[in-house]
């Protein structure tokens, strides 16, 4: 049963307790091997598009945050995050035809936002939890893009 | 330290057991109570945005799979599916500000995308076992649609 | 040459003449004939497409306003409308194996962003120029959305 | 009377004879002065917006063609494409707080996708006229990348 299988996600240990094993269950049952270790591209999709969601939330905490004068960078930064975070994932999820130069330079993109919207989070997490929040999914964010691009077949 | 915290995703037990828990820690986090429980509220999230992912991969299997003519329409409605479930997400991530009417309206369109999409899924469940992974991961992001409309304050 | 005929865009008369040639030139090369009529079709989605930049401009622009605090509805709404249209936007592209209702479905919570937005815009309108043009931007991606919605094969 | 408005688009002469010249009279109503030349970026976001559009529009259209197959890696770099300009575009769209070296890397990231989607669908240009056409539309998004990229004030 799906609830219930969703129920074990990251359980004690096993297959099942990957970050992202449903993500790697998927790529298995591609008819194309990725180019890139199976687990290691899950991982990486599973915290970028964690990322993108964690930067709409935060944008949104912090426009609603009462000294949002204070938070116009980070608003935007989280935006563009989202939004670089959000096509990263997308591009990551496809196998067939590729071009790893592609690839490569979104994430290069996505490492440069990752770091840029975590460092600007971390200035605002002693008063904003989401903030703080935003910086670690940022940071772990941008170590995956990292590890993918050297990764590469490039 | 990051990674350990990402390890115990959907531990054994506890608040750390639950699907979708980091994106209610951001909810706890923020400054406004979102109208909606959270936890049902997070689980929609979790479960919209992994439909999202797990279209985008299932059409670029059915793209590799050598029998790809009779799976046209199910990489259509894969790409539908993705587009409306990242919208929703997206949307579902706000707290501030909303106008439940379209946040209503936005789910219903993402129940219908995944009803459909899951269906179609279905039928090349048998031979596609990425069909087979997609069906459920739709079924399960059209009933947590159907919650949270219900859930709504209209 | 390109940018000699993107020049031509919206000239006196003829075919280039139109809103969205562009897009309709593209939908005239399909190996498709569009369910609808081509020029609605491409004027609908030019619509929507601009609406979808329009409301992402208005949002920064609304964050970058002094008086920001009594625009934190609007850069929501904004959001919600940028997102939803920008997944109508691709769903409209697409000519193979659609699922019509799911269509008309986005086509309805697309037609309810841009409502809702356009009237929090117009609030705005006297005050902020991007909000004036930001409402006439919703008010006629509404009307397309409403249009096409109305003359799918359902 | 906004459908006037629109009908001027790129008229004969003046101002709103500009490509973008909707997407220019917004960044005038900004309260920030935008980093780059007005029309420039206008007319930049423009074809970036215009080239994802274009792109989604292929995919569908290869999809839709009996000799797919041949279309595999075409549809597999529109998809890219589409996501990373669709990603570009909002991020150009906003001046409000910028990181420029993020804004010049996901430009260059979408040079990239665009050169490399532009090439492939020019490869396929004398047998499908949506892949010239979009071939067409990827050399303009690209050239409007690297311009931009190149007038940012790093």
């Amino acid at each position: 049963m799906a609830h219930h299988e969703h129920g074990m996600e990251g359980g004690a240990g096993g297959e099942a307790g990957r970050v992202g094993h449903h993500i790697e269950e998927m790529l298995s049952a591609h008819p194309l091997k990725p180019a890139v270790d199976k687990a290691m591209l899950a991982a990486g999709i599973h915290a970028i598009d964690h990322c993108a969601q964690a930067c709409t939330a935060c944008a949104d905490a912090c426009l609603a945050e009462e000294r949002r004068a204070e938070l116009v960078r980070c608003i935007r930064l989280n935006l563009d995050c989202a939004d670089i975070c959000g096509a990263t994932a997308d591009v990551l999820s496809r196998q067939a035809g590729p071009d790893w130069s592609v690839v490569g330079r979104q994430l290069e993109a996505c490492q440069a936002a990752a770091k840029s919207c975590g460092e600007e989070c971390e200035r605002h997490a002693r008063h904003h939890e989401h903030c703080r929040i935003c910086a670690t999914n940022c940071r772990e964010c941008g170590e995956a893009a990292d590890r993918l691009r050297k990764a590469l077949p490039l």
